[in-house]
């Protein structure tokens, strides 16, 4: 089953109001480190996939971008992407990105943003990406960090009074499923390793520019919960070139 | 100051006893995956960062290095590597990496296990082992992985019965000197996160080739405590080219 917990309306609700959401990448707290990844928009053909409400596709556009094709399996995300993209010639589709067929080498640059962990099989993704990109094509993403993902819960470790101790990590070697909790739902997600997430990308010949584990930004600290995340890596974001 | 722990009598007669100590290479759980990592040796100059008893110095020999220099900062390392060295003309050199000075292109391969965590200052290091090879040279090290230097304590969380509940993890951006308990002494090593260790390599233009958390082989899960290594990552390995 290709993992979709956006078309869940409770779900949806919650996200819809989290500072992503309502900001859009000013309000992503990882967007100041992503964005000096991000090659040159300008006359590329680009790709999204795990598109979301589309704030990178219009990034891409609004930078010069000839064509955006943004790629999501959720419904209700398209339809906001849609309306917020409305007056651009930027397309979307639905589709799980697992399932997406595009000709080789009809793509400049390949990004998504905290897509590729509801992902179950990496490889055979980074292998067809591979070939849609065009010779020298640009691919960058974000996603969960293993050690985020690892344990399961993706939560703190408690003491009795309810102050954080530490965060726990386990089964790091056991890839695959990951029953989250996130915002309150349960939500399937895939733990892989950091090995797995670079080697797969080395192993079929993309070269590695960029590997960064994000840091809030300064201005972003005193928001609820943020100084926590200096305490443990939450999101990887890679840049690499075919 | 340079860290030294081996020159501590009770420690170094406690890691002369360790598996990796007694068996050499065959007996560190690591091997089985740096050995992939290594460079064709026939015919180079190889460098060893921090060198121990010198058991990498002597495979870099037997697979027909054309020179070998052994560094490290122990004389009670260096006296047993001369003594298993012997009849070889691999040469040792008492000396901290940090202070270390060769000419400019003179060697092909620099390898060093296990030893970065025990220097404060990565990039400058980084910096002189890109001058010190020659242009394609291959570096490829180990160090302690991120996820096991960032708590400090390197040990295992425990529940009251003393039964492991998991690995914690904490301060992770918070780069820097962490006590840790070695064999049950206090030992200074340091914490860098993986941007760090990455990033560093990739902005002073050296390619990556591979990033490796290696899992314990298969004939080694019943050694005592070794199941557990599945369940965090204790070690990182990095192969690249300049």
């Amino acid at each position: 089953m290709k993992e979709n917990p956006y078309d869940n309306p409770v779900f949806f609700q919650k996200y819809s109001q989290m500072s992503r959401s309502v900001q859009g990448l000013e309000g992503a707290g990882e967007w100041h480190e992503l964005q000096k990844l991000l090659p040159d928009f300008h006359g590329k053909r680009v790709l999204d996939l795990g598109c979301g409400y589309g704030w990178h596709c219009r990034y891409a556009w609004e930078q010069g971008a000839d064509s955006v094709l943004g790629v999501d399996l959720s419904e209700r995300m398209l339809q906001v992407a849609r309306e917020k993209s409305a007056g651009t010639p930027i397309q979307y589709r639905r589709c799980a990105m697992e399932d997406l067929t595009l000709p080789q080498g009809s793509v400049d640059v390949v990004i998504s943003s905290l897509a590729f962990h509801y992902v179950r099989d990496f490889a055979p993704l980074v292998e067809r990406i591979r070939n849609w990109l065009a010779p020298g094509g640009a691919f960058v993403f974000s996603v969960e960090h293993p050690v985020f993902t690892a344990y399961g819960s993706q939560d703190w470790y408690y003491d009795q009074e309810g102050n954080i101790l530490h965060f726990p990590v386990d089964n790091y070697y056991d890839e695959g499923v990951r029953d989250a909790l996130f915002l309150g739902e349960h939500v399937t997600k895939y733990h892989r390793t950091l090995t797995t997430y670079l080697n797969t990308l080395l192993n079929q010949g993309f070269t590695l520019h960029h590997v960064v584990e994000p840091q809030p930004p300064e201005h972003m600290l005193d928001l609820p919960g943020m100084r926590n995340e200096m305490r443990r890596p939450m999101m990887l974001l890679v840049s690499a070139s075919k």
